[in-house]
């Protein structure tokens, strides 16, 4: 039985973001324990979400926001 | 027509990941802007592939991941 709530989420992204999420979890895995792509989208939101608490952080995150737009 | 190639991806998060991602959506929105949850683990993606760059991050990394493992 599951300890927690669980919530579907369905995201578009781009190939070369795919090939980033593949490679950070290729990165963080170990011969012990494999990562998947799916935790590391998990482990990004709650990075993303403590560096939040930070103050120049927010102005850099909008930046690197209008950058990915403007790629799209 | 799209500039470059999409792929659609499914995550499972649990319900206090849904709420960091719409707490973030709304802080990183303005008036002239809303920012959708979608968005957020975009940008989410390409935060944690910059970070991996650096040095002491991938152990802090797999310290964070083995926590949020310990949580599910």
């Amino acid at each position: 039985m599951p300890k927690k709530e669980k919530k579907r989420l369905q995201v578009v992204i781009s190939d070369e973001q795919d090939a980033l999420l593949t490679r950070l979890a290729y990165e963080l895995s170990s011969p012990e324990q494999l990562v998947s792509k799916s935790e590391v989208v998990r482990l990004a939101i709650e990075k993303l979400a403590d560096g939040l608490g930070e103050g120049q952080e927010k102005a850099r995150l909008k930046e690197l926001l209008r950058k990915l737009e403007a790629e799209e």
